[in-house]
């Protein structure tokens, strides 16, 4: 699935992703009237809203991009209705050809790490029977549990040929809290953030979970942190950089590219509001809200230009 | 809800959790081949027999324990019908009286974590209603964001009197990959584990969250770390403690006595297959597997009886 993705970058030239982050406030008027006029202002009703936005959203833009990558927690928040609407995304996106990242942040250890390993990426036996329940390429995983709770993902990487992205520096303003803190030097090893040392895992965990040039297991650093992305970069050279915090949450084209390799490849830049809800933007408001989706395919074109021209210029 | 944990405790005389984690091998033979039988060997089917079996041992053993823990990733691999018997499951467990705390281990950032507190904790707003999603008391949040993926669900706690046991020191073996590495002191500081540094931000996200004597803000430290446990003891007076992996992980009732207060207070202790699959082991083999949930309750009584006994041998 690394492969698929690196190729679908390069047939597109957008290292981009799509944020399927559908809040119910970016979702135009009309959208969720419809919604509710069908199911009433309940669970079910904001599902479906949910669902008829970012329907019309990848019919607009799934031709110009590589992947997308839903947020589960903006779909679990609704419950069950909300969770079917995540499960029916990630199965169109799918079908349309796209590379689904499940942004689900998971993290536990052990058999717990398996069950959602087998739940998201591989398959579930049942009896002699195997399933598929969540379908997603990759998914997101936090490493606060160490090896114990990341191994089980890489298995699942490794069998399937699926991928995981894991937390390494993320684009919040208060990621520095931990993940900035200095650790002691052990035996011969300097001093240094505790991001590194997560980064240099990162590295290890995908070292024998290879694709052709790049490894199953990625990494998320921000776009707020260019320096970090830097550093970073060189840390895990074989490590996919899904990069999160372009547009709304500061970062720039010109921030992003020491995320790549020399080659052009190595990072995919995810925008969500930025493109979902680009009609509420000054810059898109020509499109109204009517024309939502056609803002939104405006949006993926003007940041793949955006990022084109700040890797052609580098 | 603190104060509702705290006071069941108390009534109960018993400082555990039982840990609804039901995977299919820990399931009796009758239970998965009635569930077969109806449903097939489908997802739905895989359900029906999570449920039967919860069913089945919350029956035989909520009168003596004050709260249950059902792990999600358990019931999300098997994708929506999963979900569905998590749903039914704290539902179940709140009719019976029970305080759930959801192992969800969620964390992410600003809109993202509110979305998550909002459909675990809170209610979120469709048009002018508002609901609740899925209704546990508790989650587990992991703190590898800072602040910004914390303060979501500590303001959610707040308004809702709900709480969250944030990850501190877990208690898998490659725990310390990460968490017991030394941060260089800043400041006036001291050289110390990042397990400290996280303990620490637990008890300030607490202060100005508290129940009547202990915070909405608690946190996870395993079994299977009594030293680190006894310095987090000190480090958090206020914070309730979660403490996994007693019995199949290898923690003992006496290992456990420094996470509590002097008070007796201030602990519960996880144990999941040591209660839902007693009947697999050679200590309640005499229970049989028709007698699974009889078998549970018997680990229940003996698990209280040496918890407690290591509280009033101290």
């Amino acid at each position: 699935m690394i492969n698929q993705l690196v190729d679908k970058i390069k047939k597109t030239g957008a290292p981009i992703v799509v944020g399927l982050d559908p809040m119910m406030r970016f979702i135009p008027a009309h959208i969720r009237q419809a919604a509710f006029a069908e199911l009433g202002e309940t669970l079910e009703g904001a599902a479906e809203a949910v669902w008829q936005y970012n329907k019309a959203i990848v019919d607009a833009v799934y031709d110009l991009i590589p992947a997308v990558k839903p947020q589960v927690a903006m779909y679990e928040q609704f419950g069950l209705p909300g969770l079917a609407v995540f499960d029916r995304t990630v199965k169109y996106c799918r079908e349309k050809g796209l590379v689904v990242i499940g942004d689900v942040k998971r993290g536990d250890i052990g058999s717990t790490a398996e069950a959602y390993a087998a739940g998201h990426l591989g398959r579930v036996q049942v009896g002699t029977h195997f399933y598929r329940s969540f379908e997603e390429d990759f998914i997101t995983v936090n490493p606060y549990l160490g090896t114990d709770g990341v191994a089980p993902f890489v298995k699942v990487c490794r069998e399937e040929k699926r991928g995981i992205f894991v937390l390494v520096k993320t684009s919040n303003p208060s990621s520095g809290e931990f993940q900035d803190r200095i650790l002691r030097g052990e035996g011969t090893s300097a001093d240094r953030p505790l991001y590194e040392a997560v980064g240099e895992q990162v590295a290890k965990w995908g070292a024998d979970c290879m694709g052709d040039s790049y490894s199953y297991v990625g990494a998320v650093v921000g776009a707020t942190y260019p320096e970090q992305g830097k550093i970073l970069r060189r840390l895990m050279p074989k490590a996919y950089i899904l990069v999160p915090g372009y547009g709304a949450q500061g970062g720039k084209g010109a921030d992003l590219v020491h995320f790549f390799n020399e080659d052009g490849l190595g990072a995919i830049v995810n925008s969500s509001r930025g493109i979902i809800a680009a009609y509420q933007q000054e810059q898109y408001a020509r499109f109204g809200e009517q024309g939502f989706a056609d803002a939104s395919r405006q949006a993926v074109l003007d940041m793949i230009a955006d990022i084109g021209g700040a890797l052609a210029a580098r």
